[in-house]
């Protein structure tokens, strides 16, 4: 009996065949977080990455080296996983959609990243929904972007409806001389582009919202973003806001990934106005830059509950277990080493929790790594943040 | 000037060549753990194990399979790490000892190693720095046990000085009737043997001290250890004591690291009396499952300040960020898979921190993964604890 037994074992003896194999399109820095999230859990993870060396496939051993925009390799991936899940929104719906017909689970699903990885018809099902948005059109040339300023104003945003991230495919049009200018920056003509109404926020929220595959929904706290140059550069949690504003975001949030049909975590972000109005600015279906906070911060992280909303496991609790927290991004400044600098110095700030994601290159304005604090007041948290950021460099000390 | 500089970055451009190189011996939990925060630090983790399929080994790529027994493996793994650890106290110290004669930086040293992992010489080196330890003797024949027995009285301690761990390598002499059967248990006359005073306690405590290669130290709070079968069961922390007790426990976990040379982050377990006497039972030369517990309830986990201590870096904040924690192991019943079966129902469980270790097999006794709870009480950790504990099982559910 017992030898039966550890023949049976014997023959299930690779890891392949014991897990939960989730495959994750990507192998970033939020892949990477996605995986550490993963493995406690006992979940097997396989990346699909171009790069050998990327931050998240050096963790996943059995990762898949290749090209997403090949339908060779994406099936050949996803033959090998339960699930499969993307930490970008770039990956093209129509081959997601192919892998959902040859009966693969898909997570978020390829009609969710369609709607949403085009900024138009993402901004247009929010507003169909009834969520607050700013208003937008699109435009098919520079003369349509002028007649948008006779009905929206100046300064308009001019954007590409795909493949935008970090302030690249937006373009802030000033006046109608500097039309052509931001035609031709965004490649107007070439790529398809809309314009939106400036919004004068006195400040930028986010909310991460995880689904699960059954609609249930964890809504993280809402916190405020500061970008420096179009990238998210700090993160407070919680904004200091109003109970009222702060339902009014999380609900605002929580609506937009129903209404996208969204499945994992997700991160809405939005502006507030000094009389306070909330738009959604946008949504992005994966885990986000302004949920790092939540690996320490909350009782369940945006990245351990987006593994357990694609594999449809019950959500974890979203809640702060500290009063506050302080995210601060790390970006490169020049071609470089991703290896760090200073780092024993950034140490040696109580409190500073360092992440660093372990990339083969730096780059100018690159993600590198981030450092979190808890605290019991943000001022408090914001000065150890900046102190144990302004130590860390990548390539040559500024 | 690009072009030189991309060039000379692409020399470099293998992981193995701008990473700090940690090499551990051993690939199992303990390892796992500690390669988790050595990541985030940008920490490349070497693993020596003999099975490939270790839990610590499949997050490290560049690990080596082999056996630390044999010379020329060690050689090879040293060559390749910038710093060399062990997750078990049960490597020879002599086989340390050549690493570090040729040159390879080995902490804890092989000397801490070679005083811990003999209990005896361990014992002797705390009671000649004054610290409380059970009465003890070494003993040669069965005969020497009877007449220990007339001095400390029954029952009475014998144990193996060397490779013993959770009840291995103990057994309870509870009358002279007793004394030939615990000889025979513990390979008396082959294996060389001890004796120890029994200790009436009231609880057992437990302390993580990391200390760094500059003598700093981090002394994290005590806790109380619950043992079943001689396995930690559960941990409670901070143990429920009195101010005064606490602050010699720590203390008495502080010296005792001290005493032994120890670099890196160590177990050590206590007895306290009903009359608040306290004792050391023994210390464990490496991250301990009495600090688990650490990896969310504390600022700085036990895992994290080991790769701190080892590298040379400052030590992080061992304070709790939590009122309470609770820590409770998950065991193998059976010869079965390493897969946890139940685990969507212990996730139902808000607060239960789940960690699965990945091991390919499960067995009787066999660790398997722990749960963490963080909450404002332990009664209240304990009872989610044990209920998400509950619905986690390997193999056939009891």
């Amino acid at each position: 009996m017992h030898e039966t037994l550890d023949s049976a074992i014997k023959s299930l003896a690779t890891p392949k065949n014991f897990s939960v194999r989730l495959g994750i399109i990507g192998g970033g820095q939020l892949a990477r977080m996605t995986v550490m999230a993963a493995l406690p859990l006992g979940v097997e993870v396989i990346v699909l990455e171009k790069n050998p060396g990327s931050p998240a496939a050096r963790l996943a051993p059995d990762s898949v080296i290749g090209d997403w925009s090949d339908p060779e390799t994406m099936q050949r991936f996803a033959a090998q996983c339960d699930v499969v899940t993307l930490e970008n929104e770039f990956v093209d719906a129509q081959a997601l959609k192919v892998l959902e017909g040859a009966g693969h689970k898909v997570f978020p699903s390829a009609d969710c990243i369609a709607l949403t990885q085009d900024k138009l018809t993402q901004k247009q099902a929010l507003q169909n929904a009834g969520l607050a948005v700013p208003k937008f059109r699109a435009v098919k040339t520079a003369e349509e972007v002028i007649a948008a300023a006779n009905d929206f104003g100046w300064p308009l945003l001019l954007k590409t409806r795909r493949n935008g991230y970090d302030g690249k495919g937006n373009f802030t049009v000033r006046a109608e001389s500097a039309v052509p200018a931001g035609w031709q920056a965004l490649g107007g003509g070439v790529n398809e582009l809309f314009v939106e109404a400036f919004w004068h926020f006195s400040k930028e929220l986010a909310v991460i919202v995880t689904r699960g595959r059954d609609g249930a929904t964890a809504v993280y706290p809402v916190v405020e973003t500061v970008q420096r140059n179009h990238v998210c550069h700090v993160v407070k949690a919680p904004a200091q806001i109003s109970p009222q504003i702060a339902l009014q975001a999380r609900n605002l949030a929580a609506r937009a990934v129903e209404t996208v049909g969204g499945v994992g975590s997700f991160g809405v972000e939005m502006f507030l106005s000094a009389t306070g109005d909330l738009a959604i600015n946008e949504l992005a279906p994966r885990v986000h830059n302004s949920g790092h906070y939540t690996i320490e911060a909350c009782d369940c992280s945006q990245f351990e509950n987006h593994v357990r909303a694609v594999l449809g496991w019950p959500l974890g609790n979203p809640l702060m277990v500290a009063p506050t927290a302080v995210m601060q991004n790390l970006l490169g400044t020049e071609r470089a080493s991703g290896q760090p600098r200073g780092l024993e110095n950034a140490l040696r700030m109580t409190g500073a929790r360092v992440h660093i994601y372990g990339k083969m290159f730096s780059g100018p304005g690159r993600k590198m790594g981030h450092i979190t604090v808890l605290e019991n007041s943000l001022e408090e948290g914001l000065v150890i943040a900046e102190r144990a950021a302004q130590e860390i460099y990548f390539g040559t000390k500024l």
